[in-house]
């Protein structure tokens, strides 16, 4: 089939997605044929989490809220840790910037680059998916779009591929803790936390000891709430935390305000946050489409953690499931890779060879140890990606993200007061004007009012 | 075809849902042949919204959580008004009982009419319908239904009829307001209220002026709220409120904590809860079988407020689409119709007929003025539907709503402390041993200790 006769569908306009589509528009600007693209998502615009939304629970269509983002949120991680080696931030702001921006600016950054290529046309924003089946006579997909401003079903279309690239930091997973039912405070997802001075003056219980469950804390903290207990299953957070934030070991029941502790202590809380992570959700794939995991580095059944291997005759592509150390550096090597897999130019190996590759993967996954080993792990997964496709990967950016948890270990509220250097540029960031943890204006205005 | 060989579908366990069983069993222990009934519920038991969940947002399998139930809720309407006439309140509790009963009272009530007939057995619990279709050339509907214990699609399954129960006040209907998404406090629809307790000391806005609007701010001030302001679209409350409660029009915008409203006044809140009410919400059903209503006494397309004329040949029925101020016996009355209908007990006239009689009742429906006539239109309606099956609805209920709604023009805070008389068994009821606005804990046990 000329890859002009070919249809792909992409599910999710965020920054996965519209990886993929950067990437199948750069090999369009160079002349080459591609196939015609469609990429539907439910929001009225692109950014995927970076679109931020003050709803919760349900939108106006009352379709699930796919964002998780809060107000307040700043990178946990160096700007020069997600950048593009194509697209650097200086190109974008057209001067240095510090190193760990807020929401606003990240997303500002991320809408330059996808406003290079003419990416818009090729998505139907307000579509959400109903249904993708594979056809087995005719070894293509079934995908029925429901379009939500005119809340009607499309005609079931055809796609000789479907890419699913949804997230899976939007479906929460929810704990239950015997007497959480009584509860008389708030109890509140992380996926459902917008900002933090609704927190203000109070005595906040986190569960979870993650990433979500750190920044939400010391976001929590930073906007006046009295104190934070944050709780964990297996082990404690690694850094150091201000004093207002204890940990603790999981609860074991809830009575009225007071919360029993697996160490046979009791504290009394206003409310409740559970950074208890998210579930990979995919309503609208056919079982033998669907992806059953839970959030790991490495989600078993996906060739080079991308490939479907389990049904759909390997036409169907997951783009960043895993867990997620790097983010948009890793969506764009896995996006490069699946263009290019799509296009022609990478030939898949056979069946075994594809599910022993994935299960090396896993067993190594399944042998991390420590923090800093799962940082190698996921360096080692993108640039097996980025080696296939000549994709402009630093490797020595694995370095930084070294020196990040350094700063972290030292202490969790200066981190993101420090400056590090682009692989791309040698630009070493600003400082930032005002430290994190006394920054109350995040918008872009004040963030690059930078003294120079 | 024998009624035996007949499927049917029900979806939904709530109050209406288990309406239908409740009369299909009824029919079968008279000795009657009745299709074969398969009832799909995605919650793990049965109730409907009156299955109280702490959950917000999603539930544990990434499923919009149904539940809109507060803990504190107490019936705004006298039990006397929602008694069956076939399992009276004396019935089952084999006592007499105050009149408005807190939630878990009704629930266990409603529990007791389910447990008398072997209806359990029809219930797929942990079921979520994922597809109904209807087929033109065979006649049936094909309904695929996801088994969310085992995380599996069923094989699609066939039924003659499908009832859709699933009830229309789950999904949010969300409004917005500019400057909304910068509010620094918390917003909640409705949907997501689950006690009053996390309102104290706080000042709340209210968007809305019904039901909801005006429970919820008596609930916010009874335990604790500053202050409450309810603000109105088209008019405001005709009920006396507390002073802690004032009425102003609709924001124009919000700026901060301060809220602008249509008088050019402006306040001051912490919070923000949307009691805008709820969209009727169908994901699963095929277009052409899709009721598309906003909540109004007389959704049109649906003969005798219950058969969906539009397409599916007559055989897609729908329950409690209605707005309710009538609640358990309407939906009692229109299921006792449904099964009659489904049973051949009821024959249908011809198409032009049933158009013209839906369309006399819109018509009658565009006429209503107050809030009087709003009773009696539905009043009418429930007496519509009894009249074809002889079902023992006394139409002198309609009088005791009357009195209710003196009561509220009185004091919306003492109307609960009222004392009601059975229409079927002449009780009256005990009043309640301590007044709703002091009554603190309504657990079954506090309010069944009834002074003799």
């Amino acid at each position: 089939m000329s890859q002009a006769a070919k249809r792909v569908c992409v599910i999710g306009a965020g920054p996965s997605g519209m990886s993929v589509l950067y990437h199948f528009h750069q090999l369009k600007t160079q002349g080459k044929e591609i196939p015609e693209i469609v990429c539907f998502d439910k929001q009225s615009d692109w950014g995927g989490l970076w679109k931020y939304s003050w709803e919760t629970g349900t939108d106006k269509y009352g379709e699930p809220v796919h964002g998780s983002m809060y107000r307040d949120l700043w990178s946990n991680i160096p700007k020069e840790c997600l950048e593009y080696p194509d697209y650097t931030f200086d190109e974008h702001f057209g001067k240095p910037i510090p190193s760990f921006p807020p929401r606003d600016v990240l997303y500002d950054y991320l809408k330059g680059r996808w406003s290079k290529g003419d990416l818009r046309p090729w998505i139907r924003f307000n579509h959400v998916i109903r249904q993708v089946t594979y056809n087995d006579s005719t070894d293509d997909f079934s995908v029925v779009a429901k379009d939500l401003l005119e809340d009607r079903m499309l005609p079931t279309q055809r796609f000789d591929h479907v890419i699913v690239a949804t997230g899976h930091y939007s479906v929460p997973n929810v704990p239950f803790f015997p007497g959480i039912d009584q509860f008389p405070g708030r109890i509140l997802h992380s996926h459902d936390f917008r900002n933090a001075s609704q927190f203000k003056n109070k005595k906040v219980l986190v569960i979870g000891s993650r990433f979500s469950a750190e920044d939400i804390a010391l976001q929590c903290v930073k906007y006046g709430a009295v104190n934070v207990v944050c709780t964990w299953r297996t082990k404690p957070m690694c850094f150091p935390l201000p004093p207002q934030i204890t940990e603790k070991p999981l609860p074991t029941k809830i009575e009225g305000r007071t919360v029993h502790l697996k160490d046979d202590t009791t504290i009394e809380v206003d409310d409740i946050i559970l950074c208890t992570g998210y579930l990979l959700s995919f309503p609208f794939l056919a079982d033998n489409l669907r992806l059953k995991s839970t959030n790991v580095l490495y989600p078993p059944g996906l060739y080079k953690g991308t490939i479907w291997t389990q049904g759909g005759n390997n036409k169907l592509l997951y783009m960043g499931m895993q867990d997620q150390l790097y983010t948009f550096t890793m969506f764009d090597a896995q996006a490069k890779w699946a263009v290019n897999y799509i296009t022609g130019e990478i030939s898949l190996p056979d069946k075994q060879t594809m599910e022993d590759d994935c299960k090396e993967w896993v067993a190594r996954m399944k042998e991390l140890k420590e923090f800093f080993d799962e940082v190698d792990f996921q360096s080692a997964f993108v640039a097996d990606l980025a080696k296939d496709t000549n994709y402009g990967y630093d490797l020595d950016i694995v370095k930084l993200v070294h020196v990040l948890i350094e700063h972290k270990m030292t202490d969790v509220t200066t981190y993101r007061d420090q400056s590090y250097t682009s692989m791309f540029t040698g630009t070493k960031s600003p400082v930032h004007h005002t430290p994190f943890i006394k920054a109350f204006d995040d918008s872009m205005k004040c963030f690059l009012d930078i003294k120079e």
